[in-house]
């Protein structure tokens, strides 16, 4: 066995596990493993800050992290080492150490690093630790490799990235204008509470994301109802993201059901679908996380059209023959 | 009258009423007394632990959970008893007593022992009773049974539990990214309250679901500011599931549609529908629980269609015969 | 000038104003008045509550109340008389009085007599009046008849009435579910907030609806971590409701525009539309309550899918003529 | 080079940058520029109100809004002069006079003016400053010209803003009787709190969009059961916006893609798409702001469509040629 062999085997266990793989039980262990020494380091990161735990268990957590920054860089450099094995770019043009490169640039790449970097400098570089100790949340991040559903989600926020951040910058200007005016309405009433308009954003923030802390609230008749006024308002731009989601949810959901429905229109062009042909739509149709009922049910209305079309075709041409 | 035909009149009463079932009205008023019964003893669970209501009516809450459990159990009883008259798998190749073991190894029948069996094992183990009575609430669950929207709503939620486990996840990484932030942030100015970064995740919880207790918050104008933040991307998240579930829903809706759609166009392929068709028709469209209205818009929408190609078929043709 | 005359021109004042009905005038200035007279009766019930208020402006409060009932007396006695004129249902079989009979036990018409008959009830028996004045609040329910958007979110809550209730059982269930594990969690460390499972009722409820208030909130460590379990679940119920309202306008959307595309259908079948039939098509579009623009593109692209089909005919039918 | 080309190059820079122009960086630079002082004059009105602030840097932030005022002062009267290079409008028939007027008057130059009027008026007139100084948040609306979503948010609330005021209508009427109710229960327990119905209509409409501050809270086990009800009713009205927003979003989307694919139609009915009708289409596309694979989605299905349906007609015609 040579060692492309071993890159090959070692990319096949590092690759996230898909359904419908078969014999790739090391690779869906090596994912269970990541998922739940990823979530260990988020639970110690977090234990570390209670006083009574970290004095009692100090040496136990420290080996604890020693460990999983020696997993995670010997994660880091297999996964750097077997980046050739990925077949998501053609990489026919470049070497290996090019590929190498490109894939360190990647920002999963890079947010691997980040995760175990901290630790190196904190030992070469003397300074607070503390802040770098942040850094080893991003260890979270990685967690996201593993889910289809994340990648989803992922896929709809940036997508709506413009839209929401309109609506963001609707719901900004609110606040400013609901600020300004609380600001110069409960000011002689509550002078501590509402010092200043800056003061007052955080009243406005907490009531238009309906959070509402309590901790500042307006006392005055005409505070209330403008506060009153502000909140509906709230209600409105609060639905907007909602809005904005859920149609995009729906906008995903149609365009993968367009995209199968224009594979099972090719596949049925020739009047049948062949056993090959099914075998491809069923792969689709796992590809696109569609339901299963749901694409037998495009098929059958796609067989309807089609046979509704042939029959009128063959009433049309019998004597032609 | 033999065994089989008291099973079955059982049989009869036992199964949940449905929409157009004729002369079902002993099962319908079964269905509304265990509805009622089920809630008055969430009630009395409840009322129990009203101090001055338990010591008071100690003895009609007891004599009320004897009778509830007596009954319970003859429904239990009766239920695996009648078992072998479901229609709902094909049971022809089992024996009775194989139909009923399978029925008692269905989550409903596991739900209904669990309402029960606590009060059993009470008398027979001498331990703490406390435990045991929470199991009383899994009566509630049997509820479940009597609307076909819930089946809808649990429908929708399972098909939806990825993405939701997705958007839940991100909300996790969210929700402790603003803990640590905050703990750090605020320790010094509130010690106690942000005294490690679990106890500031009670904060980032609180806040990034818009409950907003007001029992801890952030005072410094840095906090306040992080705070801010983390709370308007609260808002998006929050608007994560609603927008998922809201597709779901309106693909649900959309499916059920197309399967009606495919039924019709079985039915109009020869040109009309028979009256046995739309017999057929009705069945379907109340099954599939739609829209009277709708229903009737997408027969004439599909008629429409095929009368235009039967017009056009007529047009091309005659002279060929 | 007779009297069927007369109570036709009543007939057309009292009734709700739609858009593109010329010359009725006198019936929208009528639905303002009645709206603004409404809004005034609110305000004067709720203002008598404000003690300062009621003791200084007791006889014009009083006197416009007087008023106002005498008003809705009329309007109701007048509403009546003009039953006849409806065109709602075919009244061809029934007398007069029969129709006005009728029309005094729908909704609308007892809604409006609720509104008034406290006031005459209150001059014959003696007894508080407080309870009855809430009767006046039923003055708002008027208000619905005059938007046709009320009406459209009344058909939506209607429609998705049984599911809202499922989804509601759902979050019930939950809730006594919360209520009875924080009761037994926290009830030793907060004996007087969590005295009794009603008593934690109130916190689940403010919990899983977020409003959090914040007077009653747990403080143990495991009460923390049990509340926040049910208080991401709550995001989840709280977004079903969002969903299934979503997905029932976006169906009732979709249900008026197939409406269109249906009559659009019938009118193009002979190959164009005529004056006549674009007429139609325009008051059915107004009708439905479809934007213009909407409108134009669904005619437009039923258009081009026709002529494709002409051509089609035409080009393989040309040599049989 | 004359008045009128340096009118069309100021044109060109004054209007907002739109994606896919050329050789537009001075548009997009001016752009940026306009964008960053006039979040700065927000954050200057907002620094203004703080004390320590406000006496430090009491000229700077005067010098600061000066220079703001002069250069937004210039950019008006740029604005105006310009506009007759606007091709939004047909203005072959009016003098270039005419059409400034006409632009003085739309909306967007008015909030240009309001936004530096108030400056202009405080040096003429003397009186108290402080109002005026609100109208400075105007500018802020300013930043809408920039966003092409927030061109699609306010399409999409002005759409359904009749819908949106139902749904307002029926908070607004679930409120007063929250009011009425609490104010009737509570008030004897808590008379200070729930002192008149006004009073009480604060703690209706702070429950009712799931705020809940906490100051004012129903204590009587009666006031807590109404209070849990009145929260549950607002959950299902919190869910109408979002639910209305939701399905406008969708419909909106459906439409831009129905857009399209009749673009698309037209292009296609000659059989194929030649390079310029691509162009064309491309062009479409950008401006319905679609997604590339989406477009490219609906020009495959219609094309798919398109030659079944000439492969029948070649089917059924090969030998009348």
């Amino acid at each position: 066995m040579d060692a492309t062999s071993y890159r090959q085997a070692c990319f096949k266990i590092l690759r996230p596990y898909r359904v419908n793989m078969a014999g790739e039980w090391p690779s869906r262990l090596f994912d269970y493993f990541l998922i739940i020494l990823i979530l260990a380091n988020v639970l110690a990161l977090m234990l570390e800050t209670v006083d009574s735990i970290a004095s009692q268990w100090a040496t136990a957590l420290f080996t604890f992290e020693l460990a999983s920054v020696i997993f995670f860089t010997l994660e880091y450099v297999a996964r750097v080492w077997v980046s050739p094995e990925m077949t998501d770019y053609d990489n026919d043009a470049l070497s290996d150490w090019q590929i190498r490169w490109r894939y360190m640039r990647s920002p999963m790449a890079i947010i691997d690093l980040l995760a175990i970097l901290p630790f190196f400098l904190s030992l070469v570089v003397t300074m607070d630790l503390r802040m770098l100790r942040l850094f080893r949340l991003t260890r979270m991040v990685k967690l996201g490799r593993y889910s289809q559903s994340m990648h989803t989600l992922m896929t709809v926020l940036r997508n709506e990235a413009r839209t929401l951040l309109a609506a963001v910058s609707v719901l900004f200007i609110v606040m400013v204008f609901a600020a300004t005016g609380i600001y110069y309405i409960e000011r002689d009433v509550q002078p501590e509470v509402f010092s200043s308009i800056p003061a007052a954003l955080w009243w406005s923030l907490v009531t238009l994301t309906t959070v509402g802390y309590g901790d500042v609230v307006p006392v005055s008749p005409l505070g209330r109802m403008f506060g009153g006024l502000i909140t509906l308002l709230g209600v409105g731009l609060y639905a907007l993201p909602a809005g904005i989601l859920s149609s995009s949810f729906t906008a995903q959901l149609q365009r993968r059901r367009d995209r199968f429905r224009e594979c099972v229109e090719s596949a049925i062009a020739d009047g049948h679908i062949s056993d090959h042909e099914s075998n491809h739509l069923e792969k689709v149709r796992d590809l696109l996380d569609l339901d299963e009922e749901e694409a037998e049910m495009i098929v059958k209305l796609l067989r309807h059209h089609h046979e509704g079309q042939r029959t009128k075709q063959e009433a049309s041409t019998p004597d032609q023959q």
